[in-house]
């Protein structure tokens, strides 16, 4: 029996494209002149922080959604359990394709998440913040609501939407050098990463992720997955283990991942506030923070990079940035 | 003797852009699902925080800048005094133009706008933090400099620049039944009120301005200009009064001006970094704290709303909300 795990090609971002296209924002390519005087490289920003419900989570959810419904299953709802950007995509994505939707969440969510999902009219679950309860909470919620669930990054159709961020960032980029996204879970990654892969020749593809939360570099390091064990950033998006369908993509697509420290991450994200009038999150600066440690690698480099998110508010964002 | 102030025309305006198309940004015009079911109406907001130096001003100074360039004067250097936005788009301006730039800053101006023109190499000289210092300050750095002197706002070639603004928001928006800008020193308001009252018949052009600073809405109402005495508002763009030439262009094209609570303009701000990812100033909030204390007005209108500089930092803009 072959247990391999099957990841999307080109061919199935394509059509998760084509799928998904009139429901998601076309999100703004932004260069920044200063930010390119100051590190060398020439940087075109894909900014996911302007798709809906602020996060590029919002493809995925949206494509796992359509697949769902075009599947002949009698599923009438979705779930998935999330204390981040995912549950409020699938709220989301859910109520625009007239599902509905059922959010396990850990009872100390911050309370900007817990709204967010809430007002996108998904149901929440409470459970005490373990990974245990979290999927007992799950499984007592599929069951009862006959709900299909929907994982937030280890899922094909899910891989197969956050791609498309790359396909449409190709059609403003000709011939870039370099790619960098943000690695957590691996389901940007390893979208952008089939794509760029399949798009451009010779081009080098990177993830980021804090130094902190590096299991994702160690995993293609040690060529195995492993587990994010307390991790410790201030990248609440980052904190989460690859899977097999996101260990075996980013495996065979990306040239290297290279960890960032917190003080980089925090001047990428001032400096991406200051310079670009963008209000991006913690997660998404790990991207610009990779080149500002190191210059070398992007100097005068047509350099694609994707800023993931921008799920933050005004007094979180200076919490972490001023004391 | 005609003493009437001579104010541009739309021809002025056009003649303006096309002047200084390739210097200025062209900026986005973005929608906002959630605030238009917020609010009833249905805006489009036309982005100039995302200008370069971070605010409209770029255009008004690099027009003036070109048509002294153009204009046979002797002048090898621009001057002028202010402790905002002007300063930084002038020098700015300057730099690109290849004009030396002096600037006469009070010297409790905030680091960040010191720091902007600074960068931006023009020449600074501090002084006192009155309006006769500043004069002085200017009156010398003229003379000693052969410097030409170009003001924030009451300048024929700087309300022209303002006003292309509006030529690009016309561009992408249709038969817009209102028009809203902020009104400060009334450069903004009177180059968006000229273009836009020769583009739609009909259209609706309002002013928006704190009430803690209602000079402007005063001064149309008794028809002569009233200074604006002691301010007190969050809005640091907003707190000059107007000038001859803004006058009479505000008086000849703005319908009304909405004064709104410091409040309002904190949730307006609020509501904008939230829902769309974009960094700005409280000044360029004042247009959407008069939708929002207004949405008879307003309700099922397609609405053009100027948001015009995005220079804060975060550390000012939590301050401003929560403390």
């Amino acid at each position: 029996m072959n247990t391999e795990p099957v990841i999307p090609s080109i061919e199935d971002i394509q059509t998760a494209y084509r799928r998904i296209k009139r429901l998601v924002n076309r999100t703004p390519v932004m260069t920044s002149s200063s930010l390119n005087t100051l590190t060398g490289a020439d940087i075109y920003f894909k900014c996911e922080n302007f798709q809906k419900a602020g996060a590029f989570k919002f493809r995925g959810a949206c494509h796992a959604i359509h697949v769902l419904k075009h599947s002949g299953s009698p599923a009438r709802a979705v779930a998935t359990h999330s204390s981040g950007n995912h549950a409020g995509a699938l709220a989301l994505a859910a109520r625009m394709q007239k599902l509905n939707c059922y959010v396990v969440m850990p009872e100390n969510s911050p309370a900007i998440k817990i709204n967010a999902v809430r007002s996108y009219g998904a149901e929440i679950t409470f459970c005490p913040p373990t990974l245990a309860d979290r999927e007992k909470g799950i499984v007592k919620v599929l069951k009862e609501k006959k709900a299909f669930f929907i994982h937030p990054y280890n899922n094909f159709e899910v891989i197969a939407g956050q791609g498309t961020t790359m396909l449409e960032l190709a059609e403003e980029l000709t011939a870039p050098d370099c790619i960098i996204a943000p690695v957590g879970g691996g389901g940007l990654m390893s979208g952008t990463s089939i794509a760029a892969r399949a798009l451009f020749r010779g081009i080098r593809i990177y993830g980021a992720e804090p130094k902190g939360a590096d299991d994702a570099c160690r995993s293609l390091k040690e060529k195995r997955i492993i587990p994010s064990v307390n991790p410790r950033t201030i990248c609440d998006g980052l904190l989460t283990s690859l899977g097999t369908l996101t260990f075996k993509a980013i495996t065979e697509n990306v040239d290297d991942i290279l960890t960032v420290n917190e003080e980089s991450i925090k001047k990428a994200m001032a400096l991406i506030w200051a310079r670009m009038k963008i209000v991006v999150e913690p997660s998404a600066c790990v991207t610009l923070a990779a080149v500002l440690e190191n210059p070398e690698l992007f100097r005068g480099k047509k350099t694609g990079l994707i800023l993931s998110g921008g799920n933050i508010d005004i007094s979180t964002a200076y919490r972490l940035l001023y004391s």
